[in-house]
């Protein structure tokens, strides 16, 4: 552990700095208003121009002015009524109390000690509102979003609000594996995915039912044959039929099947999908590892505008987990903004919220209308 | 919830059965050799040739005779000395004391190789409509639904969607932490948890806020004073003390503080957490590993109906992690029902069902309406 | 691993079971409507009044009879118009196929209340002692334990331990992907894996390192030539090299390069695992959910003896998190144990537990041998 | 999403950078000695004097000049011999290559691009060595090394490496819950953890058996008691009192019991665990969120050498999951060093690496001592 010294108070740099400022705890128990409160880091209180280092250090607590002239850190729980407490809410020493931030390698906490300071983490607020607010001026300004999913989403029975997304004009392109593309034909046929039905019940035979599902589409020789036959009438491989959203299907060493269309090659493959990672404009990566990894790896961390000017290209990361998420950062896409949830509660939110900042701008455009029409 | 029966003692199976035996505590808080130790499952003690339900169901704990022959299930620590206590390690009633292992809820496919046989995995369909039906059964029928709740519920902004609940009746009791209600008021006061703003940023100088969030309670009194005096506005906490709805705040060894109202001795809190969990009849459990298990401790895994049937008690484990719902499931609550998702995603999509079912259920009951005045 | 016999079918339970019907496959690649659909299980099909065994067992793939009426497990892919393939729904024989669903390994204590009864955790003891003397039974044995391995092995700095392994004789065959390879040779040349050093820090210029060591292995035209040539020194590949030990490099999606050797049409990868798959008699999944996935899709759940009889083939899977272990099971490979650990501890204690079960077997060699010269 | 503007090149920053160097391609996918490897971030490189945007960028790959002088980002498969690709590893334009590295506030990399950035990753080495090092330095040099633990390092049988650890000198305080300690004393008495046995089976009847251990112990009186009468034979809590290492065992909301000596109220055990926490020179975290937070709160992140210099405090978290220290760090414990892994290996092999370090320093005592004998 490399040692680090108390910050040199001679220095000019400290030189106009004040007394610390203290006041009376009110009640016991109580701090005073604007009481300074303390973090875990190295601490020095300036009393009668002499920089003090408090006792017993510990965060999120006081710091206690007693009649030695000591400085103790102490819980608010345990101070006395009357007791001098340091006020202050600056760490930089222009109120008499300085916190040393730079320790070294690993308690570097740069320019200020934080809670919540993490990347990507389950305890913080999801921005659908946001997110819904950049889809949107997606489809109004011609972008071309790609759509990259993976089996949770289809397990899940996200598989109708994925529907919805790609027949409202919201993916430029969806990039996938077979093992996306089976459960949900396998959904439209029998109604199972893998077997377990859409409330999660495991049905009588049904860890045959994948298969019977390939087995029909090979048959028919191509999903979209598949789907004009009638064999496949809703879902996520249906509405790109439908509505002629084009679709890249790569295949892995796990698939069964493949099903017709699947590119097997993954050098042929990988040059399917940089076809459209060329032309994103966004990415939306659902709970797949796998595929976001193979996407953030072709995709680049920005887009150039009309104008010249560039802008980071919006790229939305959703897992279960945080690793999935800092995994592909690690492999480079720092640009991913991370959401951890489950892949079917984020689409039927984000669809909620789409559908929300449509109505608010049909709102807006109507009363601009209604305005202008009044002139 | 399907019913069950408690088992028809009359039958020849159950004939030769003796009645159970009883020791004496030899002290206080402590158990005989030998002691029975409770499951939370369908208990009967055969006294006097009759076989008796105890009273207060809870894993983990003994069963005492008392001087009217009634039977209850007592912790170790709050035995007297002398307290009758049943013995015995059988549960098949050859030594008095039988448990009703099976009660009926889940069937079983019987085939043998099957696909998604997991008993909690992100990957299975959340079915919110049955989730919402249920809770919604519960208010109509004057249920007591209890939720247990943890720090990324506030964290993650849940709580407009928690007040929600608790504004229109759909919470019995709320079971939580000084984790809990700290960020929820320091939202209130300052729009931050921890200083992250609700759009995930951190704020300068947020560190301290919710320390100055607690200190203002401190200063009021009690979080019902805080709220009277207009100092906290909106959230959990205050929807519980305004609509009057109970609440048991208990501490723990990670508490700042604690607030006002936190009830700081672990025995005493579970004494009053148990004043809830024994009149429950649904338990929702969200984002709290240590919170969920203690109330599955204490948590009877079936009620009884009005007709003297019983059924499973409904039970709810949301958490971002398989692992919580099956540590609790080890830990005995094997009626949990898990969901595998964020909490933020969990409550709003939970509250959107609900409305959904009111409107359904106002609808038909027009409905009717219409056609008996048609009539 | 305890034996267990074929089923007796001359018992008089099996006495009315018809034969198993066939029907043609109706074009290359395509399966009859209504094809049986393989499990991992011990399959029989009655033909001519004989219950034949298939062989190459798999899930997920049909059953055809040759003209010398064996019975062979393929992929649909693999038929040829006109393949006779079994057809039918039910396991029990009365449509002339039984599964074999009862390997008898796993015992039931019958409890009906129990902690820690769930099937994965990481709170449950890992019995490495246990593992060791499977493996080097294996070796004793002359089985063929094939190991699969993901990234995180090699990022951790398993290497070395992998690499004792290989040159050991306890790898029948390595099945992995680019992803594994590349670092693994990164680390050889560079002594980093994506730039980052062996104790974990990032190094200047470092994120071009893989694709440097793809570079210069292309250059020399396989992984062998640049063993040969002194580029490759040490590390899973390099001693795969030396002791002659077969592997398989799949492609994916997410792969650079790829190295000269990986497979990238996922057909030709498919064909070239099972060749491994099906002479396993024991597997080893260390951290990778796709490779584990993909190989117990191919592998049967159990080994048949040299007299016969049967047992569970021994799988082990390792990950971080349940999850995987989960989504294995959940994907049929329900034999499948599951440790949930680091891929670097895991390596590291097993090596260390396989040394002291040696020399527990020398040591007691050694007695038996001077028990004997002293008589 | 903000905009941003490619760099201005006709700044005087910029004058004095050559054009790019460019070498042909040896073969057929195969790049140059020495070649630039891209990164997703926006990228100019310097050709006859004017700074050009490679077309088609993407990261992991070579910059291509083509005849008519534009330059295109290229795979190093699809390279053809002959092609003439630029060479260089600077990417601050100094060898005419310029990465753009700030783009606003998700994609600033700071000074460069690099992989494998997280800050807790199961992909990152753990550095036993350098962990045993700081442990033997802590005892030989009279530090203070606190170690909080979670019950998995219980469930998972890290029992006798923990005891290891008291009874070798290597614990200052240990600092935990009922839920370690009671278990523990099952383990000791019964064999079992939760009725688990040590190799993972449950045991009939053995959801009471940490009742049972509970009670035996309250019947003593105290675990010293427990110890010293024969009850307790060896263990955690055996170690510590067999070896006067002082305990805090801290009571929570979901404890059964509790155990004689557990401090129930928070208040008081906070008081409790912080008169260990001002005196430790270092804290190890073992599988614990609860614990490890409490601990980390009232942890300062430095200690102060006699020399009136300052050290980091050396804190290791060690968990399966990354949430649980990327939360530690997220209230504040910057300072932690996270190691994902399993309890029980984590303390099997950061033993094996004491006792070796300890033997490293043995041979190196006994050298020198040879040494200064000879002379």
């Amino acid at each position: 552990m490399p040692k680090f010294s108390p910050p040199d108070f001679s220095q000019p740099a400290f030189a106009g700095f004040p007394d610390a400022q203290f006041a009376p705890a009110p009640a016991d128990g109580v701090l005073p208003d604007g009481f300074f409160s303390t973090t875990n880091l190295p601490t020095f209180v300036r009393v009668n121009g002499r920089w003090i280092a408090p006792k017993e250090p510990r965060m999120d607590a006081g710091l206690v002015l007693d009649r030695e002239g000591a400085i103790w850190t102490r819980e608010g729980r345990r101070l006395k009524k009357g007791d001098m407490v340091a006020v202050g809410d600056k760490e930089d020493g222009t109120q008499g109390i300085y916190v040393q931030t730079h320790m070294g390698a690993h308690t570097d906490v740069g320019d200020a000690f934080a809670f919540m300071s993490s990347e990507v983490s389950r305890e913080k607020p999801i921005d659908y509102g946001q997110m819904a607010r950049v889809l949107v001026d997606q489809k109004e300004s011609g972008g071309y979003p790609i759509w990259v999913t993976g089996p949770a989403l289809v397990h899940s029975r996200a598989r109708s609000d994925m529907s919805w997304f790609i027949a409202n004009g919201y993916v430029g392109a969806l990039l996938a594996g077979n093992a996306v593309a089976v459960p949900d034909i396998e959904a439209s046929i029998y109604g199972t995915t893998l077997g377990m039905s859409n409330t999660g019940e495991i049905t009588q035979g049904g860890h045959g039912l994948h298969m019977r599902a390939i087995n029909r589409v090979r048959a028919a020789g191509s999903i979209a044959n598949a789907v004009s036959q009638g064999i496949i009438t809703d879902g996520i491989m249906y509405s790109c039929v439908k509505h002629n959203v084009p679709f890249v299907l790569t295949g892995s060493i796990r698939d069964d099947g493949p099903l017709p269309g699947v590119i097997t090659d993954m050098l042929v493959a990988q040059d399917a999908m940089r076809q459209h990672t060329m032309k994103a404009t966004m990415a939306i990566l659902v709970a797949t590892a796998l595929h976001a990894i193979a996407t953030g790896n072709m995709l680049p961390a920005f887009v150039q505008n009309a104008d010249g000017t560039m802008r980071e290209l919006p790229t939305i990361c959703v897992d279960s987990s945080e690793f999935v998420v800092s995994k592909l950062k690690d492999r480079g896409t720092h640009q991913a903004f991370g959401v951890v949830t489950n892949a079917q509660d984020f689409m039927h939110i984000l669809r909620l919220y789409v559908e929300r900042e449509l109505e608010s701008r049909a709102a807006t455009s109507r009363a601009n209308t209604a305005t202008a029409a009044a002139r």
